[in-house]
């Protein structure tokens, strides 16, 4: 099998880190019970292991392909989208109110995440779509939520955001697209938007456009923006589809990865205006747009994961299977690879990075559900302040390790690791746009020292830092070597972790310029210690059933992954935090010219 | 323009830190004055941007063709190899006894720096020609050299390095390829190599392979290898062209990137016989190859450093074009990139880490130079110690950097850097390659702690330590605020790799497979610090410069990058030592059915 879905770990962080059992208590979350959530994920790795992933090299060679503004994927893709509907998957964590099944945001991440792993290009669809539903839901009226929602809920029509203009990359101020407000309350939509994900496809019968567009009467700078739809297909009152819009495909991206994902050129109003509908009010489309990057930013973080897990088992299965040279005390015959050294650090380096990061992705989306279903307020809002820090460490950290273990996994398989055919590569490729797109880790990181800590004077960065704190003198507390090891390296960690951010809000005001350099190398610094954190809270859980007489020895292995976590990942700390404390100044020492 | 030589760098560290003036006092380096080296950079310079840089892109486009056994090269770089040859390029460096110019090393790094940046498919096959020639210059008889030299220095024929096979990757024992003597002194080579680079093309008039393969009364394992000279064509005694030679290429690989270096499958007899000339003894190939082997590992190092270049100028270019974005502080207008802090942090990464790694290759040449050159005995032989030592971190640090260097670049460029025609991303696959020919990371960093440090003792090392130390204690007595940040992170790296080396030194023998999962944090390490020395050295001589009334903005800037660089990478020190030192056992712990 090229892909098996990790259930052993993902139902080990759903139960026993993110509280999968409390969370099925909270009003609305009923459904995800222990078990429904098991054989949600069970079927669910079927459908990716048997589904997705045999057609992921086959999308990665044929591509999207365009032509006089109709893009054509794969028939293979058109079939598994068939299926990936019919199942159920599309609908299986939206809105009961609209069709779907409505199972919460923990649940959805772990079979997020297999679909991420088995087909980087075909999961971004459904993503996108998720990403229109929940902007129409959480702003949109009643009309246009009954108008399109039952159907993108289905998967029977897709969704797509256009934000990005060619003069205006991550900088929404600069958006020029524009929308006529028409006598029948309806506008016409004029512009052109790049980089738009799955602008144009064969899969689905029609496609959702949500376009961020300026009204005649708007102010200048993101304070003018709205929110329209703008559909590939006007829809008719009963439902059906009607006249092809204004909305057109006029070119596809030549990329690096994610061949099978096309990613379009769209052209709006060259026949006239393409036919909108306002999505809330007039120049609240940044507001609706920042409810929405929560989620499309946590998503991508999934992105990051799921591939390094599918990178992950790529090599762990050659470096097994590959038999070449003898071991390095000697041996009478040559051993398979995973026995040298250094292929096994490569590899502990891809396990323990990976469970560390689903660890934390897991439990930010927990905290997400509390946020949004707890009875209690102050919960709500403590979960909320939690995710709100945590979105941009799990967009970044989880990108860009995902990243560099993609180029591990090219790494452990040596020359063959270059052959396209093998596949290790395709991971390299793909995971290259996700440091990228929903905003770069330079982005990310910058909403996290300034937004997230800076501008509250880092007071949720504290309490997470205690929580840190209570984990690592539980675990300082048992005298157990690897416990014990762990535990010293977490309080190394936190350590880092306070001073940075003591660094960062002390200096905010006075030098932004300076902390900013350091913006990246915290998101680091924190991705790294937020991990350590949550392997911490599993070899605490570990050792409490090893303690309790369980046999298993996944409980043991956790235990010693998360001891090589700490002495191989958590190591950086406090090179990172000597970097943002004293690295700011030399990163701007140079004039412009001397480059 | 798309690449433009780092000419002003390149004769800073040739001049002021490698001793390019003492070098050409040296018996047979007499030619490469300052005032020769600087012609021949300035002329090597507009070769590489203006005939090698234009068709590298359109080489990654149109590639190799393979097509029954035949490989087609884009018409342009037939033409583009014409020129190289025809201006004297390809023997620029080689002996002088053959037709060459004899430049040394120092300045043929330079040269051959620039080929890498400008197009790395086309610059594989000038290297892979000239370890041909070190080969037959080294081990062949003088009827050898005769026969083949004089048109391989010249570059009429091309050379190949055919060692690989595809159950032997790293494992030359596993080599299968044998050879039959025949009756007249020649041999019939049989067996199929894989990975042949430029094994087939047809930019030359003959390619003159060299082959790794056994007699039949050769010993197992290493010590049976023999190697022999088997010509695409047969070379009659006139040094005309003969028949066709039983070498062929059934298929060429489908790669990630080098596109344009055809990566063959050689198959030699599959009719009757690939007709060769043993080269030197029978079953001494291991030792050839080791010989060659120093030579091949520190041209691919500087594959690292030209890509890292070349990225960094490009993204430099993109940085400084692209406006977006109001500045941090807040401005009237939008802003170039270059002017947002992480961009800049960015920049200065691969700014200081290219300049580092040159400093260190140039070093390094230099002394492979008086290794050869050198009139006294024992200062040949302490070169050859440094060169040796170094060898495994020229091609392990600066391919791993390189790397990280292209890959930074696409991040620079931002969505852009995704797609294909910007160029970002066919150098981050282009060097994907470079961490794993002639030596992976992990052989490398295995050579280095074994071979090179565990063998003798640490004895190299200590030198190296004590020269390091030496600059180190120079900086700190300089009362500038810049140099003294410089000396305290060197002091910190240098105290990192005395502990490191010797826990590496005492463990060796006692716990091997412990030792080696810290073999790569080591290489890193002394990449990192071996870089930090020559910023180092490079800050006082800057230093000195200044203070005797040098205006030019080079030296002042050189002292800042150089203090990036002790605060952005000099800083992992103490986390890379905690590693090696610690990691050992945590890497080891988990049962091979535990991944």
């Amino acid at each position: 099998m090229a892909y098996t879905a990790p259930l052993q770990d993902m139902q080990f962080v759903l139960k026993e880190l993110a509280g999968l059992e409390q969370l099925a208590t909270l009003p609305g979350c009923e459904e995800a019970t222990p078990d429904v959530a098991d054989a949600i994920l069970e079927e669910a790795g079927k459908f990716a292991a048997g589904v997705l992933e045999p057609i992921n090299r086959l999308g990665d060679c044929e591509g999207a392909q365009w032509s006089d503004k109709v893009v054509t994927l794969p028939a293979e893709f058109r079939t598994a989208y068939r299926q990936f509907v019919d199942n159920g998957w599309n609908a299986f964590d939206h809105s009961p109110e609209f069709g779907g099944q409505g199972l919460p945001r923990l649940v959805s991440a772990a079979v997020r995440e297999m679909w991420k792993s088995a087909n980087h290009s075909f999961a971004l669809c459904p993503m996108l779509t998720g990403g229109a539903i929940e902007a129409l839901e959480l702003c949109g009226s009643q009309a246009l939520k009954e108008k399109y929602l039952p159907k993108m809920v289905s998967g029977e029509w897709t969704g797509t955001m256009n934000i990005t203009e060619s003069q205006a990359g991550s900088d929404l101020a600069a958006i020029r697209s524009r929308a006529e407000p028409q006598a029948d309350g309806s506008y016409r939509v004029f512009g052109q938007k790049i980089f738009i994900t799955h602008g144009e496809h064969d899969m689905a019968g029609n496609i959702i456009h949500l376009v961020l567009a300026r009204t005649p009467t708007a102010p200048a700078g993101v304070k003018g923006l709205s929110l329209f739809v703008v559909p590939k297909f006007l829809v008719n009152d009963d439902g059906s589809l009607g006249a092809r819009n204004d909305a057109w495909c006029v070119s596809i991206e030549h990329k690096l990865g994610i061949h099978a994902s096309p990613t379009c050129v769209m052209s709006f109003g060259d026949h006239g205006g393409g036919i909108g509908e306002l999505v809330g009010q007039e120049n609240e489309g940044l507001k609706y747009m920042f409810i929405m990057m929560n989620s499309a930013r946590y998503a991508v973080g999934l992105e990051g994961l799921g591939l390094a897990e599918a990178a992950y088992q790529k090599a762990r299965d050659y470096a097994k299977e590959r038999v070449q040279s003898r071991a390095i005390e000697g041996s009478a015959a040559s051993v398979a690879i995973i026995q040298h050294p250094d292929i096994r650090r490569m590899l502990m380096l891809m396990k323990s990075q990976t469970e560390a990061m689903r660890a934390l992705a897991y439990v930010v989306a927990a905290a997400h559900d509390a946020a949004f279903h707890h009875p209690d307020a102050e919960e709500r809002k403590r979960n909320l302040a939690f995710v709100d820090l945590m979105i941009p460490v799990v967009k970044g950290w989880l990108t860009e390790t995902g990243n560099q273990i993609a180029y591990l996994g090219v790494q452990v398989h040596g020359g063959m690791g270059f052959i396209e055919e093998t596949g290790a590569a395709q991971f390299m490729r793909d995971a290259r746009i996700t440091t990228i797109y929903e905003g770069t880790t330079g982005i990310q990181a910058n909403d996290l020292i300034g937004r997230k800590i800076a501008r509250e004077g880092g007071a949720t960065l504290k309490i997470v830092i205690a929580m840190m704190r209570a984990t690592q003198a539980e675990l300082a507390a048992v005298s157990d070597a690897d416990c014990q090891a762990i535990a010293a390296a977490l309080a190394t960690g936190i350590d880092a972790v306070v001073q940075a951010g003591d660094h960062i809000v002390g200096l905010y005001g006075a030098n932004v310029r300076e902390v900013a350099v350091g913006a990246v190398p915290f998101l680091r610094l924190m991705g790294i210690v937020s991990g350590g954190w949550m392997m911490a809270r599993a070899a605490l859980v570990a050792q409490l059933k090893v303690g309790a007489g369980e046999t298993a020895s996944f409980y043991p292995n956790k235990r010693k992954t998360a001891r090589f976590f700490a002495e191989h990942v958590l190591n950086e700390a406090p090179g990172l935090v000597r970097e943002i404390t004293v690295g700011g100044a030399s990163a701007l020492a140079l004039e412009e010219d001397a480059f």
